[in-house]
């Protein structure tokens, strides 16, 4: 096979009318595919349901003396923030259980440094005149959504195989407007990059010039192997903490992707001060979240070893499922040289890099085949990828017959967008 | 028995004799109780338990042809929409399904209001130079403590027996600056008071000077009787639109004190124009509540004749107890003329207005024969009761017996505190 770069026009016309009438082909087949989002499959929500039904009798619900269907607790049941304390290797007293979503944690956190600021803050944001953010980017789309919606001005940070290029987060955070940064640091959403040890370092040694600056670590996958072993990864809390920044960081982590994704329970981990301050103004919010449902994930989960365990079998789930997207851009995509990609071992995506100007015409050419993918352009800041070339891959939803047919889809797709573009231009 | 009011000072001295034997004997029982917060008891807990085995195989989990455990449906479970716009006679369609706490939607509505603006704001309320807010009282703590929260005024509404005095809030709304107010309507926190026709009509029909007045229709209580049968109540949605004020309220009410104070269904009522722009600010925040949990309420309490056949099990449970604080005060309080209160017929508190001066004292004199009270003021704006004279017993927790006891150091601890005012004054 060659690369479509290194053809004639000629080549590249008759390859095209070979694409086109593959591509018509598969139209006409009229499917109705989706690999838009991070969304597991019935057959992963089945494996869990057994949880459901673990408290049965009165007296389940004691636990840690705790009468856990009752008011009280704000931070939640002990046991859970025990279990979770484990997962991401800091302490209990650090770790706040939330409901059932770590997005609302993570809106929360921000709206609270707008409404009230930060702990250490001299006014809330929302009175200051500009807030800036550092935005790794291609990223999850639904957390630059949060920033967007408060007004910040979202900048860009390119990734780089060992995380966000921190020659540049450093020489930003020169500026005080710039008061906040999102992370994903293990398998990154989308890339599936792991964060490296230098670039953990660089980041919790930080030294912004905003005294409130914001490190916003969304560890949604710090379990989600699913090729491999369970790979160990820093407690960030006590890396910032060795450089004197513990109160920079706020954690996020959940079950979404553990037991259940709209059931499940989310957690925020942080520094004693920030803890203190938190539950103050938390306490105006809410008596506690709902500690039942705390309850059955600690009952159900018991430990990190429970965890483990279980991504296990998820991962005989997912292992085969992203076995076969990375299979079909092996295969039809790397020998013709029109895109590149991360090989992730953990997470829930692949992020795909076409050749420069695609990326929306591949999305395009898929949807009108009968395959939804998320939006090109979603992985970036207010919606604009400058090189329109990043696509997220999502083949947890769909069993893997159909994703063999959404992957024809897509590299059918993306070769005829890419014969259209070379054609032209 | 005599009013202290007409005794000589003689009698009053030898009265306080009497009365301080009783109460250091009372505090020599080295008793502990506590009256302090509307929590349900361990027996109501345990009466409803059973619902939370109800979902068992993997079929349970789908309805309204959703698989409740996965991600979706921002505002909930149709059939949770159309269980609670059943008991608040409204829509489906303008119910919001959230977590397990109204106080959090409440404060989320009106963080929103001060980070984003509402729906016709001109400006978000945190750039305006001052906001002031009504708050009829006594009232409820935990609604003040938003409030104060975000820095607005809070100006003190007297409660008459229809409700909060409408002429004072007639003349308030004039002011630009007043740009809300807490209502709970239906047996009131804490005075147990049902708003009358007539003032949900005049609170209905409002003209406030600011056009983004936001009316808080905290319906915490509208299934809970306790004495007799369920009563019908106004829809507040309905009577807004009939005023050309739909988008004015948003109504709240939750299944804490149905099902599970901590695991519970909370809900936002509203109109679709509210509505419509709350779901776009809440998209950013969260994918959705826990439906797997409002599909356990949807399958355990039906529908709201359901839940009438609970509240009335409830009943079997509080109605004594209120019965038994009602006959305290009517035999130890009211022939000495020390308190007046309400006769409620739900909710979950009985307001005391003693005379004035001796509220602080008496919840200081209980304290320290071991019955924890709600401190006196909390009931008012800042905590501060103009008159010292409001206390809200909460009689739910404890069972009789303890009640009992609680009632008899409440009432000689009144009877002190009076006699000590009386013969210093």
């Amino acid at each position: 096979m060659k690369k479509y770069a290194d053809m004639t026009r000629e080549e590249l016309l008759a390859e095209r009318e070979e694409v086109q009438a593959l591509y018509d082909a598969l139209k006409a087949k009229d499917l109705k595919l989706n690999m838009a989002r991070g969304k597991p499959s019935t057959e992963q929500l089945d494996m869990t349901s057994e949880m459901m039904d673990i408290l049965r009798s009165d007296s389940d619900y004691i636990c840690d003396g705790i009468d856990v269907r009752n008011y009280g607790n704000l931070e939640g049941l002990p046991s859970c923030q025990k279990l979770f304390a484990e997962m991401l290797g800091t302490k209990p007293e650090n770790i706040f259980c939330g409901g059932n979503a770590s997005l609302t944690l993570m809106y929360d956190t921000i709206a609270k440094a707008y409404t009230h600021g930060r702990v250490m803050s001299e006014k809330p944001w929302g009175k200051l005149d500009k807030v800036k953010w550092l935005c790794p980017a291609p990223g999850y789309d639904r957390h630059f959504a949060i920033t967007q919606s408060f007004g910040a001005e979202m900048i860009t940070i390119p990734m780089t195989a060992g995380g966000p290029d921190m020659d540049l987060v450093e020489e930003l955070i020169r500026d005080e407007a710039v008061r906040g940064m999102w992370c994903v640091p293990k398998y990154s959403n989308p890339d599936g990059i792991v964060y490296s040890d230098e670039t953990i370092r660089r980041i919790a040694s930080m030294k912004p010039a905003a005294k409130d600056f914001l490190l916003m670590w969304d560890n949604a996958y710090c379990m989600h192997e699913f090729f491999g072993e369970h790979l160990p990864f820093p407690d960030i809390l006590s890396e910032c903490e060795k450089y004197g920044n513990a109160d920079m960081v706020f954690e996020f982590a959940s079950t979404s992707k553990i037991t259940f994704p709209g059931a499940g329970v989310a957690v925020f981990a942080c520094s004693p001060n920030n803890m203190a301050y938190m539950k103050k103004l938390m306490n105006i919010q809410m008596i506690s979240f709902d500690k039942v449902n705390q309850l059955r994930h600690v009952r159900y989960l018991k430990n990190k070893d429970g965890v483990i365990a279980l991504m296990k079998r998820h991962a005989a789930i997912l292992g085969p499922k992203f076995r076969c997207v990375l299979d079909w851009l092996e295969r039809e995509i790397a020998p013709r040289g029109l895109a590149e990609w991360e090989k992730p071992m953990g997470g829930y995506f692949v992020s795909v890099n076409t050749m420069p100007g695609i990326a929306k015409e591949t999305w395009r050419l898929s949807k009108e085949a009968g395959l939804t993918m998320t939006g090109a352009g979603a992985t970036y800041p207010y919606g604009k990828d400058p090189l329109d070339s990043n696509m997220r891959v999502a083949p947890s939803l769909p069993p893997v017959e159909q994703l063999e047919q959404a992957m024809e889809i897509y590299c059918v797709s993306m070769r005829l967008a890419a014969l259209n573009k070379l054609l032209a231009g």
